[in-house]
């Protein structure tokens, strides 16, 4: 292959919020691919809050990004080489191809994409891994009911939208906590949500109380930190909470702030419990097919925030952390 | 009835650590028993942690002791006069009697019991609300697996006792945390722990995984504070942990101190969940069984440690929260 790769690399753990110099960017040639290995064209790469915590040199649900390594991510791309019995040049794949133009990759964890079904985007949204983190943790996890109440932070992300939308479908209310009237218009008007709490322009507390006058059956956490103890505080009796995320504590050089409403969860007779998307990964095709319906009905729509040039990468995903995205960040390639 | 009835009654809402001026001994007669009412003259009261959050005027699962009014807590005593059909004037009963001699009380959650079968405190502690709540806490919430490890904090008092003796009964294995030499030799000497940290004179969270070197399968929480961290921060995959109290709390003036390593239950796929034994009630009876052929087995030891005098309740109570007392505190009266 004469191709030249350009690869964002890990240069340094980052303190707090990640900085340019955290990342290097470098350019070597594309190997031809092993034996059973593929060599892909990565056409978007997604930009997730998780990959901070990849960053860290600590014990995790996977090892972090060794120093020197290029940086893990999600992506989307094409197949160029293959000597894989699966895959053929041409064929569309997903898997953590990470934050590079062309990826070599063996088949584990490669999972063809036919780009009829779907824009190549949604592969790394609605009808990816953002998808199967919001089904797995509502369904299983939160197990919302008819007529409950489902709260979900960070309602307009990736995550968070879909989330809301299969509350919906399940027959919940579903209530949404997003940044600014821009992102809690769409969450209401174009996803259809209940409601939508603006928590740049509002009391969080008082407006779930509001929306929620029976108390939160079911709530769906990105953020951490103030915002679920709000949401704790305010809990029906055997409530879930689902923790998915905590964003606003990811870069925090102090202590991470613990939720100082936990007793709750012994008044009500309530569960908090955490996961990970990648323990389902025997459910994907479950999930997978289950999104793809409802997106192909119409009844889950989502937002990309896609942003030209691999290049922009250390300030691009700079974006999840300040709340500047809107709709599912990834890079184009 | 010409008898005289001593009766603490709460007096104001203490602040911080409870003190003599937050309650009023009081003198009254026993009035006689109205229309399916019982006249019970306590014999032993009940002194529990959860009693400090009572007196709070805070939602909780149970309405606050209103001022005024005669201190709840759980007793065993004799009946004296009955308007009840299915209690008799020297039957024993547990109930809600309040910190005082005599209690008049309906028919509703009076249990009648045995003192045949068990010298009385027993009903106060291994055959009844204790018990019950380490035996649906751990059963239910816990539901430890043969050799799996269960760790539980307060481990000499009432409940942890009972929790560490039914993981091993269930063949777990049972790691005990505890104040001082004595209470952590009697847990593994006399109790069968496995194991015990001092948390005085060790470092808990070395201590922990120095004995649970595959990770804390179920952790048993009575404590909250710094040692709810030092557990979750070495929980083992899909474990669970169950909150039962939070005594380093219950007196804390500021905010509650909220578990800073709550996201260790994202990366290892567990649970945190709450509960109270009242939620239980319906399934007393399977709980009690078992407790009581436990002990009758000598399966499950009990240790009580009995105050003598009703006088001495706000000192006494105080002994929860300095960690003075050594089993299952009440007053004899």
């Amino acid at each position: 292959m004469s191709d030249q790769n350009r690869m964002w690399k890990l240069a340094a753990r980052p303190v707090g919020m990640p900085k340019r110099s955290d990342f290097r960017l470098e350019t070597g040639t594309v190997p031809p691919p092993g034996p059973g290995q593929v060599v892909v064209r990565n056409r978007y790469i997604s930009l997730d809050p998780a990959m901070r915590g990849w960053m860290n040199d600590m014990r995790s649900y996977i090892p972090p990004v060794p120093l020197g390594e290029v940086m893990r991510a999600g992506a989307v791309g094409e197949v160029v080489a293959s000597n894989h019995p699966d895959l053929r040049p041409g064929d569309h794949a997903v898997g953590m191809f990470g934050v590079q133009e062309f990826a070599v990759a063996d088949g584990a964890g490669v999972q063809k994409v036919d780009p009829k079904m779907a824009p190549l985007p949604l592969f790394l949204s609605a009808i990816g891994m953002p998808g199967l983190t919001a089904y797995f943790g509502l369904i299983d996890i939160g197990n919302p009911q008819p007529g409950q109440t489902v709260v979900v932070s960070a309602a307009s992300g990736a995550v968070g939208a879909i989330v809301g939308q299969i509350a919906k479908i399940k027959g919940a209310r579903a209530v949404g906590i997003a940044g600014g009237p821009a992102k809690c218009a769409y969450v209401t008007d174009a996803l259809g949500f209940d409601a939508c709490i603006d928590y740049k322009n509002e009391r969080v507390g008082d407006a779930l109380s509001r929306h929620c006058p029976g108390g939160i059956d079911v709530y769906f956490d990105n953020v951490g930190g103030e915002i679920l103890d709000e949401a704790l505080a305010r809990l029906a009796r055997r409530a879930r909470v689902v923790i998915c995320g905590a964003i606003s504590q990811y870069n925090a050089t102090g202590p991470v702030q613990g939720p100082r409403n936990y007793l709750s969860l012994l008044i009500n007779n309530a569960r908090m419990e955490g996961f990970v998307v990648f323990n389902y990964a025997d459910r994907y095709p479950e999930g997978l097919a289950a999104l793809a319906g409802w997106v192909a009905a119409g009844r889950i729509k989502s937002k990309e925030d896609i942003v030209e040039g691999i290049e922009t990468f250390p300030e691009t995903l700079l974006k999840l952390f300040t709340g500047e995205n809107f709709g599912k960040l990834m890079l184009a390639v």
